[in-house]
């Protein structure tokens, strides 16, 4: 029986960036790098030197930083019809690149070789041959990518195989089978593999999926149980169309369900933390519903799974969330009920037998806010003032007076937004305008201004997200209008909800709780070190 | 050999509400049914009667209306150990949900049987066979969901079939197997669908995927080439944690790789704007990487990419975009494009002699407004204004001098909402003030009052439609915010948009131009009649 390990090829700074809305510095790259790196990935596509002048400098960045688990890795083509590998400059640039190893890519279907490259079946394995083997007489561990393998193979088979052999023939560490276009089924990568496997039963065969048809994560696995033990694929994945396979879920696939090794236990309960870290970095939302590291991938709504979860979590739960770093949640909506607040309430900390005969007024609260269009799925903040309001854990910080806006746009098409603020603090009136670029962010403004004499800590918390739902959008200009704002403050997150037909009433409430809510929670975690 | 057609079972009006941040309204529901119905699905599950009093009144609706394909669900569990069907809650309020077709789940697994219900084995058979039974009696169509039915025949397959085979005694139309935690593979989903199918040759078997492992698609897949001929599922893959199985990529893979028959060539065509459409009443971003029918499922960045691409396609792509109704996009150029501006000019009913010239100005106006964040695909009044103004077949018959809005709250926490107006009409200034509750609709009330003494229709139109997308959310308060507004007139309709960090100016101009499209429109109008 073969070994049951896989190496891990992430290629999300170079074929990732290929996704649309995706685009990494160079100094993005060395973090997400250095991460990868921690994580036990055994190898790290950096990019494209030949391509894109901008990875010139990544490479050269990384050449002054040891990996501790990794193989940095540079990307290019064989070289083109008519040069030498010496004369030829994208395989220049892969030997300038500096890195241990390199993978380059050749063309496996005929129709490419003959209508991109324009030249012979024979002229190919060449070109395949030579610029691997000048890469290892330069010293470099090669990988080499068979573009298009499976719409290749399924043309022609002879062919497809006889690419494969000119690479290991040149001395490949690994021959990568590409689904390029995405569109191959888990059937068909099973059975091709097989084949190449019982073909080359001395190399490493990999597999490099992407997402088209929905299946990359199955094709992988597919391929892995047909004999492949090298993994290319992007976090989150992130990459060009619909993406490439996203490592994260292939990681725990592979090892927790089918028992392959990837990367140590300890490793793996960092997953979910290098899915946010790299969508923070790429400046992407995190995808919630992402299987294994997403926000919700643990969350549960209906109140017979909050219920039987309780209990016991494989009641509706396929792993434990911690192994891969995640966690689970249960969310308030009108679909729940008691159990769904009991939880929240005990992970609030509030005082549990203070809560017990309050608990029927908290979900009819719940109720009648939520009829009013009030949602508190993702506006735990609101649901822990309201719940400390009822309980009567809850201390007023501030009162409002009242507040003006006023939004001008004169001749010259200037637009002026003006906020202007009255608050009461410690029994003491605070008077304050502010300008804002939109009437929400003056009212922002205002706000910090006037409470930071009080509680200059105001200044840490940052509004992270901004979103308006409009309810009943039949109702034109005068329908009712959700707020929903996110905050944090060193790592911390919370959310917050407010609901008018004025939206800018909206926004205040929900700005005015996100503020209340910090102050509360800096309060209680100073009397709790006291 | 069995036969290749498929039931599709859409659940996105209940299991797909079940996911975090999906919550639709009676009317929402209503119109997403009616969409369903139009491309063919052949059930849809509304809700659940018995649980969530909201969905009852979905169903009352429904019963006024006429389904062209699709059959009416109504879902809800077995009956409760201790009452008879007639005493049972959910069971009554499943009949009075006067649906066609019902949907009862049950347990399979002895763990929930045992821990859930805390039941014997065998009194959950007769709660299966009585549910089932008395709703047949009733008239219905009866499908049954084995919840957690792979676990549960992973932990006893003798139990796992009983389950079945009393539901299929009760005179089931289809017996339908839920990977309720999402967790198994796509192997396992093979061998034991290829074993129910052996015990039940004469009843249809269905599958039901969650996408725990993000392997839904894989697993559909796989039981429906196993024998299963009934797949459950939901738009855009909405559902609790990671959701249900997504059947805008199921339908594809099914039909048009595999040659099953799910729905009419001109209904696939349709599978795009269907996804969109319950994205957009849903009020959840499209996600653009979604495979077949996202925004970036054809869009090419890659350089060699694009080069192929645009001499012959499926060079990069793995099917035609069309059949689904996607296009193919090349985000470096802008030669993509033209054809669709001549399309609409046609469209428009504009001079097309003298809008050939103009056509590249077009395009890169349209290029340059949806980097800054337009979108025009649901604003086809904006884009005939900008078209019109471009090509000079465009008169002004207002301009905006000013305004001002003021927005207060005081002590007594009432909210007030003003606007006032300055514009120029036939060279004569007309200044207004009208409240609102809420600054947009005192913006539009302002706005009507001005124009109103010279062109008295403006009375005819009303505003149906009001949306607010934040564009970059991350930004907090000072994002951009893009504002659409639909207006109509004796049945015609149009879109406007605007874009601007401030949500007031971005109001108003959508307000504005949705006014200056009927006013233009009314005036074409009388002069060719004239």
């Amino acid at each position: 029986m073969k070994n049951r390990s896989i190496d891990l090829f992430d290629t999300t700074l170079r074929d990732g960036t290929q996704g649309e809305g995706i685009s990494l510095s160079s100094e993005d790259k060395m973090r997400i790098a250095k991460k990868l790196d921690q994580v036990g990935f055994n190898y790290i596509e950096g990019g494209w030197p030949g391509s894109n002048p901008k990875d010139m400098d990544f490479f050269k960045r990384a050449a002054d930083h040891t990996f501790e688990h990794a193989r940095l890795v540079a990307f290019g083509s064989t070289m083109r019809h008519g040069n030498t590998p010496q004369t030829d400059p994208n395989i220049q640039a892969l030997v300038r690149a500096e890195t241990p190893a390199v993978s380059i890519f050749g063309k496996t279907w005929r129709f490419h070789v003959h209508k991109a490259l324009g030249i012979k079946d024979e002229d190919n394995l060449n070109l395949i041959r030579q610029s691997l083997s000048y890469m290892k007489e330069n010293g470099k561990e090669v990988i080499y990518d068979a573009e298009h393998f499976f719409d290749g193979y399924k043309d022609h088979p002879d062919y497809a195989i006889a690419t494969l052999r000119s690479a290991a023939e040149a001395g490949a560490s690994a021959l990568v089978l590409c689904d390029t276009n995405g569109g191959t089924m888990p059937h068909e990568v099973s059975e091709i593999v097989r084949h190449v496997v019982s073909e080359f039963p001395d190399v490493t065969i990999g597999i490099h999926a992407h997402n088209d048809g929905e299946l990359a994560v199955a094709n992988t696995i597919a391929a892995v149980e047909s004999g492949c033990r090298h993994v290319q694929g992007t976090i989150n994945g992130y990459g060009e169309r619909c993406g490439n396979v996203n490592l994260c879920s292939v990681i725990p696939n592979l090892q927790l369900k089918l028992g392959y090794d990837c990367i140590a236990p300890e490793q793996m309960e960092r997953l979910t933390s290098l899915s946010h870290f790299v969508s923070e970095v790429a400046n992407v939302a995190p995808f919630d519903h992402q299987p294994f590291v997403g926000k919700s991938a643990f969350a549960h709504k209906g109140g017979i799974h909050v219920n039987a979860v309780m209990k016991n979590p494989s009641t509706y739960e396929h792993m434990k969330p911690e192994v891969i770093g995640n966690k689970r949640r249960v969310l308030v909506s009108d679909l729940s009920g008691k159990s769904n607040i009991q939880y929240k309430v005990e992970e609030l900390g509030i005082d549990n037998e203070k809560c017990a005969e309050k608990i029927p007024e908290i979900v009819q609260t719940l109720k009648k806010l939520e009829n009013e269009g009030y949602q508190f799925e993702a506006a735990e903040g609101s649901l822990d003032l309201l719940i400390r309001k009822i309980t009567g854990e809850w201390e007023d910080l501030f009162e409002l007076k009242g507040f003006r806006v006023i939004i001008e746009k004169d001749e010259r098409d200037e637009v002026r937004s003006e906020a202007t603020i009255r608050l009461m603090v410690n029994g003491e009136l605070e008077h304050t305008a502010a300008d804002g670029n939109g009437p929400v962010h003056a009212l922002d403004s205002a706000l910090r201004k006037a409470l930071c004499k009080f509680y200059p800590e105001v200044d840490q918390m940052q509004l992270s997200d901004y979103k308006v739902r409009v309810l009943n959008e039949k109702d034109g200009t005068h329908a009712r209008v959700r707020v929903l704002i996110d905050s944090n403050n060193n790592g911390t997150s919370w959310g917050t909800v407010g609901v008018s037909e004025n939206i800018i009433e909206a926004s205040w409430e929900a700005l005015m709780e996100s503020m209340a809510y910090f102050l509360q929670h800096q309060k209680i975690t100073i009397e709790k070190e006291a």
